[in-house]
């Protein structure tokens, strides 16, 4: 394997379900039952703790992902994406158990995946366009490359708020932990 | 609970066993049976692939968290820990299978864990001091909320490695997504 083919991959869908369908076991077994302490921490002013970061995938998975893959392959450039509400998950997830937004969340990506894998996507669909809201003309293949990316991005910031809580902690390791430190690796 | 206490939290023997207990059974549904295109990706010059990042953390559980525990309570200060091998996997991991170092990672850190639990450390043990090679007096607190940390950052480190494959793949998207844009949150 060649050092550019180890830095950056094309999009390939059964790469990409591979990676997507294991999101919600991944949290799950980093999360559930934890301390609530973990699950409430957050990284001060209006950042999200692990209890937001669920509600806001699952909020992502009824309303963005499958959904906008059916505005492009229905209705291609022609009807804009529906803007993305960031903070719904604050009213969505009031009152409930942690352990019932896991599951939700399981539920709803199972079926994501199934849906995706029912559209038989070909490699020209992934070329399709839809309308983005802000920032206009997207691919099929770019909005699927985003899901998982977007993926990662929240386990990347459930893994830094667990860290962080023991930036003091540490003592004079706090340095050499890029968790706390933030220094890009 | 307070904005204080969400942001920071002071180490807690318990607390942190049950995030320590749970870092095999998270890496592992997040890359166990992955294409190996994510398992051998890296960020690009001799930054690590999760291959290299799962060698890594049985090389810790080896030589580094519960033996420098068993320094500081046996030795104390007198005897400066063992300098740790940073590149150690490379030589270790070589000709393995990725499952096979997963299931060793697991197999050790259920070990660790349980060797942890039986020292039945107090609050005064926390206090306890031993020296760190590069920056001297540590305490046996400290060390393990490292080891917390050191956890989640690999949690963090794997995590962006996989979503930053699609840097490319995401087009515009790219800005938005703090994984890849590096920005942090």
């Amino acid at each position: 394997m060649t050092d550019a083919t180890r830095t950056r991959r094309a999009f390939d869908l059964a790469e990409a379900t591979a990676v997507l369908a294991r999101t919600p076991a991944t949290l799950d077994a980093l999360l559930r039952g934890l301390p609530d302490g973990w699950i409430q921490a957050h990284e001060g002013g209006d950042t999200w703790s692990p209890f937001d970061i669920i509600g806001h995938l699952i909020h992502c998975e009824q309303t963005d992902w499958v959904p906008r893959v059916r505005i492009i392959l229905e209705q291609g450039e022609a009807r804009t994406f529906d803007p993305f509400d960031r903070f719904a998950q604050f009213e969505l997830s009031k009152g409930r158990t942690f352990d019932s937004l896991l599951d939700e969340f399981a539920v709803l990506r199972r079926a994501s995946v199934r849906d995706l894998g029912a559209l038989e996507l070909t490699e020209a669909d992934l070329e399709r366009r839809g309308t983005h809201p802000s920032f206009g003309a997207v691919t099929l293949g770019q909005l699927l490359a985003t899901w998982l990316a977007h993926d990662m991005d929240h386990v990347v910031q459930v893994a830094r708020v667990i860290g962080r809580q023991y930036t003091d902690a540490v003592g004079p390791w706090r340095a050499y932990l890029r968790v706390i430190s933030g220094k890009q690796g």
